[in-house]
């Protein structure tokens, strides 16, 4: 008896996905809702999205993995470990997309995932734990604010009926959507299940990995997030008859706060990064004089005490706009997410997959909130990065190379295996 | 005989219209589709636009006038003339509204065009003309672009296949939208019928009329328009992981737009306007950097000369900030409505209008675009504005009183009977 032949139960450091076929499956998926340029535009709780998770959906039960929906939308394939009573390693990401984005954000973390599935099962290998691929619903918080909503309700953080009641900009709800095109499931979505462990991989979103030639992030820390509404309000009024002297018009107080948000984050460069990212202008009609105009603004930074300066000199700036310009002012803060920290055990399994793959890795902070920031407040949770191309993303430009594509899934699968424990 | 008796069939100075049931008929039909505030919130071709349209049919038929709609949906309610073979005085406006917006901009216009019906039909007078009670579609072009389409069209100064096909932010048409409501009439809307003469009274939408105290504004006049489209386009991406230095962010270019068209307008005070009313942000998410940001913008001035420096002045100021951020830029001039004036025959028929009725006017410059100017490039037309409360318009706040409504209507009737003539 050779020693290999005794230690291949504990060990499967040798086993790869199919490269081809996750390239295959992302090319697939991709056409789903293509955008203008290459990318794709498949907001969540569309006929888009409900036409990308059924083909989800059937690329499992093709192997007899039931997916179950909670009640949420979030989608779950499981695949039972020799002691099933255990709690499933729990992996995946999202299939929804920002409009006309990439095609690999989120998108990567489902399909690799679902590679895992498909090489466990392909090799008949065994794990102690079950094993579960998720797709969250909502993460890009593109249609329906916030962000993340799937993991979330999840996770606890944030209530079904908030959910649920989250309108678009069409006023219609994240509820009657998600109930619309059947992904209204039966399991409660709130506190979850069981998880033993969460792992995701994604693309870095950011110029680092492309740029230093190393195809593993491992991601230690995620940036602290803030979401602030700033409203302008004034006097709206005919374009063509109203004079300018007299003019309290919202949308020029809200023009010199965009530049000032810039300003703040190059105040704390090189990791501060500070966006208007969308305005919603009342009445919003070429020839009437704005009324009121709300900045949908993005704060960022590993550190709580420079967000909590940034906020300062925000609310400063808003604050001398609104009196210099006769506006009334009202600032909300939508999302506060602390900065975190990822599990050692998770960020060390992810490590030792990398070393027993031979891929160079480096750690790296990730500036893009995910819906693993949202299971590291309930379990031990790692995320992987690969790079994409000049750093790119939320953009039909976002690209990645199939050997960035493989390596990821690699390391997600040595990962997953070894916290699932293969089977004696 | 007396003189009086036999000059009586020549003149109708003594006759008054309804004051009371017109500021009826306003409320009732400003409780269609209202606003927040008080206004109403009834653009063009949706649901409560028909609701209006078929009240003010109903009120037609009433006095057992038929009502014809042409192939844009505007709406003609005719009485006819002792001679029906004579083309119509033609009198009206619109009864669309901006996005809660006002009860009185337009509307007011239609509503004291069907009291000139009434008053006419009540009290038995017989015209030689025809007379003829007209509401425009899409006169505001607050959901379908370009505004004051009906009366386009109906002028020849638009194909009706280029209305038919304008489409909303959400991507519905106008043709559509127009069969849906089933306003979509027989006549062709393409260069109108015969028309003997146009006149519209309109809330003045400015502050003159009711500072100085006068109830009756001529317009003699109405300020050249300039709508442009500016874009910048720059690079989308995340919020999160695109580092500051390496952004592209269009919102920033738009943002320093802003605050330099309005001081293009400034620029050429008293008498220049410019506004930017609407923003269209590509892709328009918080967490994405802005790609591209197209400006609505809209200038005004009573000369071609100033508004051809305006633009001058425009161009050069995006030429530059787009160099400075590193932006593409395109400009694009939507529509130029040449300055007008309106025809002496129906000026001075308004003013001997308000002179019979001891009325204080006074000439006046519209800094709107009425259907009226449509018209006045085809037929003899008249401009009769009436105060409105601070000059406010487009407006939930805007108000008039019933007795600047009251006086508008009358001249308007008088100036319509001199114009289609009693009969003998």
């Amino acid at each position: 008896m050779s020693g290999e032949t005794i230690a291949r139960p504990h060990s499967a450091t040798d086993i790869r996905i199919n490269a081809n076929r996750l390239w295959t499956s992302l090319g697939v998926m991709g056409a789903i809702a293509p955008g203008k340029k290459g990318g794709s535009n498949r907001l969540a709780l569309t006929d888009d999205d409900k036409v990308a998770r059924d083909l989800l959906s059937k690329w499992c039960e093709e192997m007899g993995y039931e997916v179950k929906i909670d009640s949420v939308g979030n989608m779950f394939a499981r695949r039972a470990g020799t002691d099933d009573s255990l709690p499933p390693v729990l992996f995946g990401s999202h299939l929804d997309t920002q409009p006309f984005a990439g095609r690999y954000d989120g998108v990567l973390g489902v399909l690799a995932g679902l590679e895992v599935l498909r090489t466990l099962h392909d090799k008949g290998i065994r794990t102690r734990h079950p094993v579960e691929l998720v797709n969250w619903t909502n993460e890009e918080g593109a249609r329906f604010s916030p962000g993340l909503i799937g993991s979330a309700v999840f996770a606890d953080l944030q209530t079904e009926e908030n959910a649920r009641a989250s309108r678009d900009s069409s006023g219609m709800t994240f509820g009657a959507e998600l109930d619309r095109i059947g992904y209204h499931g039966g399991i409660p979505a709130r506190g979850g299940h069981p998880v033993r462990a969460y792992f995701e991989l994604h693309i870095e979103q950011g110029p680092v990995l492309e740029a230093e030639g190393i195809p593993i992030g491992i991601v230690t820390h995620a940036q602290g997030v803030r979401w602030v509404d700033v409203t302008f309000t004034g006097v709206e009024g005919h374009a063509g008859t109203m004079p300018m002297t007299g003019r309290r018009d919202a949308l020029i107080g809200a023009a010199r706060m965009i530049d000032r948000v810039g300003d703040i984050a190059i105040g704390h460069a090189p990791h501060a990064v500070a966006t208007v990212g969308d305005l919603s202008i009342m009445p919003g009609s070429r020839n009437v004089v704005p009324g009121a105009v709300t900045l949908a603004i993005d704060m960022r930074h590993p550190s709580t005490a420079v967000l909590d300066e940034m906020m300062f000199k925000l609310k400063t700036s808003a604050t001398l706009i609104a009196a210099e310009l006769e506006l009334k002012l009202d600032i909300r803060e939508v999302v506060a997410i602390p900065p975190l920290a990822f599990a050692d055990e998770a960020v060390r399994a992810i490590r030792r997959a990398a070393d027993a793959l031979n891929l160079d890795q480096r750690d790296i902070v990730s500036g893009a909130l995910h819906d693993a920031c949202n299971m590291a407040r309930i379990v031990p949770t790692g995320m992987i990065f690969c790079p994409c191309v000049d750093g790119i993303s939320h953009n039909e430009a976002e690209a990645i190379r199939p050997e960035w594509a493989a390596a990821g899934a690699d390391v997600l699968l040595q990962a997953v295996i070894e916290v699932a424990e293969l089977a004696a």
